[in-house]
């Protein structure tokens, strides 16, 4: 058995499903054992970022790691955005990423590049095979490295001599270490700071799927005590039913006044909140000086186990938490606006569907609005780097294909990795994209006040996309994806109920 | 005077007179001194892979650095393929990178990265500036390192409090060194390898502009040497009248028949030429075992002086060198076929055009069927990173504003970077790009047979990009350039001549 067919069968061994590449001269021999090796689902993209994008937004809503199969250095590269995204999401990723053969790397070729350089920044656990006869272990290495809680981006760095020689048979899947249960020291603190009152709890990860804020909810309802989400978690179950929970502003000013006030600060899956940028004279540290910061579960400890523990160490086990009531607002009439977009959404989001959230300026007031629509997931940008909304929706989409996505997208950022529309189109991905046609990168508008900076005609322009305009139905088209423009609410609602009435792609342009 | 403005003020100092961007918050400061500051040209692009390709073709051609101002560590990361090409194609950039204020990096924010990580695989010169008291004497040692022969990219790192902080006055430029003058002993021992016989003139870099070529040329006529382009060199000056240059091919069994012979290889500005990948059974290593390889020319050597002085001492002062005669092809007819788009180019180049081959499988039929057009600049691919081809021509066109560029672009390499041909239509380029739609990764089909691998239907469907279709018309219109589509070579042929004749851009769907 060659190299490339004990690779492939051992990341199959693993549990790996799913691949998203784009494949060079080098991957071929990995490719080509697609043919020979079923189990593995080979997801083909027209750039890298759509690939590590929607290995994020799969292994996010699958919790478990896709593959990523990518050429040499240069294609790892331009996956390094997304991957960022994913790192600070916490998402385990498995990379297969090709290299020149041994023999030909003495030789700096035209495609020859650092690829170690580039993947330590963003991988937890980085190893280059060294021969046919390691691959195998290696590979379930990457695949065990990747999975081991709380799950990291592991990059298997391959030369093609490793996958066109004879190797040993596959490797059996290594066990995974599960989620360590905390100290009860960890949960006596917490709950003694619950006690004292004025306590916040943060949420984020696990503490943010459904059982985590249910349970968190009840704590918070027992002690009363406030419940907050980070402000960019990579996933949350919520809606009608589930509990009710905050969500720390983005901007610092927001951030300060949304904590100010709290005594006792108790971190559940998530670091202290830090603001995103800094700016001059306004504190990057959110939290009050006075605070007390206490982190009940972080990194691989189980933060479910820690808040059922807790819930009973408070006395809250039977306390139920305050619950979103099903309340979806009207449709809305007239001009079309962020706020009628999401007033919209509000109206008719489907009930389980997923939604992929990178509407950067319009994000926030879709959700808001959608808090008591029926229950659904919602994955957020959570490095800063933009172009991932359409790639995580593309991998949410194959990991959970009887869901909607609704991709709340930006229109700056879609066009970063606008690529993925293609992949949507030709795995029939149902995804309904809303392109929030502002025409301008928004965001830094409201930054540039914010540092001091005075803008005049010539910043103008470089902060606006509208010159000329993206015509984001020709867009669509052109990869394949059915597309529509709307220029009132009505028109925008309308067209969202006939999107999400049948399966997707489909994508609509809502120009504000 | 705030640091923004000095660094801004120092790079128009330095010569540098355009900067590509993508800005994010981090870089406000440097955006708003663009209203305060003449002499800077700020190019917006939706993408920064093609910012990065941009500003590598601007210097191919203006024989300069442009500036790139870019966001943050992902930010750089997107641009990182194309500043390997740059990297490869010993071209010079200025990269002006933000970077969270320096009181905020403590706090790993959501977009902290590792830019240094990022920065140094494609930087020559990397530094961090330490605060607003450096930021001048910082910007002028990235202009002058990233200008000093051989050209380098210089990666300048920027936290936002250095810019919005007060600084010094701008600095001046620095001399920049002359290229070295090689010594006699070196010519003396090329002069005696040329007399011996069976020699061959390895060119690329400045080698490859008109002045070299001649020179070589008429070295090669007095000598009896052949003379030879590397497979992929940065630009070439070339067409009727200038020297006729045979050029080392791709695969490397031709290559090593095209070199096999060869007893005494002299490279001028190039290294010794190794495959682009490595295959079972094949060497890396293209010259023979048994040639004796001298360098007249490399790095920081003024090869241009070198060839001069070598013509002098075989005596061939006043030998003419062979050139191209002017002689077009008829145009053809009959169905659309790459060597059908490489006729119709042939036929209808205009003088003094650039091109921009990033063509890939169709590249070669055009490189040759135009040999005899009427002289020209020819671009290519380094660093086999694909997606350069629409960037390089984005900026190759800023850099000549009079000259037609136009851009031969295979299908797959083409989504890539995309997003360049909004920034064409923004800014108004004069580039006709030529999509070459065969729909599938087509050289990925002839490296699948190299490298002994075996397809089926799977292999094929991670090949092929027609499912769906592209729609490459649409995609251009969707960016703001005027598109057709064509399907037979009459029709190609008519609607070159027809955007040859007028300003673009434009774009023209050549269905293979």
């Amino acid at each position: 058995m060659k190299g490339a067919e004990t690779l492939l069968r051992t990341l199959v061994a693993g549990g790996v499903e799913v691949c998203f590449t784009n494949p060079g001269t080098s991957e071929m021999q990995f490719v080509t054992a697609l043919d020979r090796v079923t189990g593995m689902r080979g997801i083909l993209t027209l750039f890298e970022g759509v690939a590590s994008g929607a290995a994020d937004g799969y292994a996010r809503m699958a919790g478990k790691p896709a593959a990523t199969l990518l050429h040499l250095g240069p294609g790892f590269a331009n996956g390094l955005a997304n991957f960022h995204n994913a790192m600070k999401a916490g998402t385990p990723i498995v990379n297969i990423v090709g290299e020149h053969a041994t023999s030909h790397l003495q030789y700096d070729a035209p495609l020859s590049a650092d690829i170690d350089a580039y993947a330590r920044p963003v991988s937890g656990w980085t190893r280059r095979v060294s021969g046919a006869a390691t691959i195998a272990a290696d590979t379930a290495g990457a695949v065990a490295a990747a999975s081991t809680p709380p799950g990291r981006i592991a990059t298997l760095i391959v030369p093609a001599d490793a996958t066109w020689s004879e190797a040993t048979e596959p490797a059996a899947a290594l066990p995974i270490a599960s989620r360590r249960a905390v100290e009860e020291t960890r949960i006596a603190a917490c709950a003694d700071a619950l006690r004292s009152g004025d306590a916040l709890l943060l949420l984020s990860g696990q503490a943010l799927r459904a059982r985590g804020t249910e349970l968190a909810g009840r704590i918070a309802a027992r002690c009363g005590a406030r419940l907050m989400a980070a402000t960019f978690f990579p996933r949350t179950e919520r809606g009608a039913g589930r509990a009710v929970v905050e969500r720390l502003p983005y901007f610092a000013e927001m951030a300060l006044e949304a904590l100010s006030g709290v005594r006792h600060l108790i971190l559940v899956d998530v670091k202290a909140p830090v603001s995103f940028f800094a700016y001059p004279g306004v504190p990057s540290w959110l939290a009050p000086a006075a605070a007390n910061i206490r982190t009940l579960a972080a990194g691989e400890d189980d933060a479910i186990d820690a808040l059922a523990r807790l819930a009973e160490a408070v006395g809250a086990g039977a306390t139920p938490c305050v619950t979103a009531p099903l309340e979806r607002p009207p449709r809305p009439r007239g001009a079309l606006s962020p706020g009628a977009v999401a007033q919209a959404l509000g109206a008719l989001l489907p009930e389980n569907c997923i939604v992929s959230d990178e509407g950067i300026s319009g994000g926030v007031p879709a959700y808001m609005a959608t808090a008591n629509s029926p229950p659904h997931d919602w994955l957020l940008l959570t490095g800063g780097s933009i172009g991932d909304g359409m790639p995580v929706a593309t991998g949410a989409a194959v990991a959970c294909p009887d869901r909607k996505v609704v991709n709340l997208q930006a229109d700056g950022s879609a066009a970063y990795t606008l690529q993925a529309l293609w992949t949507q189109a030709r795995e029939k991905l149902d995804v309904t994209t809303i392109i929030l046609a502002n025409r301008q990168y928004q965001i830094l508008y409201t930054e540039l006040a914010r540092v001091g900076a005075k803008p005049g005609p010539r910043t103008a322009d470089l902060l606006d996309i509208g010159r000329p305009d993206l015509d984001w139905v020709k867009l669509a088209e052109g990869m394949g994806v059915e597309a529509v423009r709307v220029t009132t609410a009505e028109a925008f609602t309308d067209a969202l109920a006939s999107f999400l009435s049948r399966r997707g792609p489909n994508l609509i342009e809502a120009v504000l």
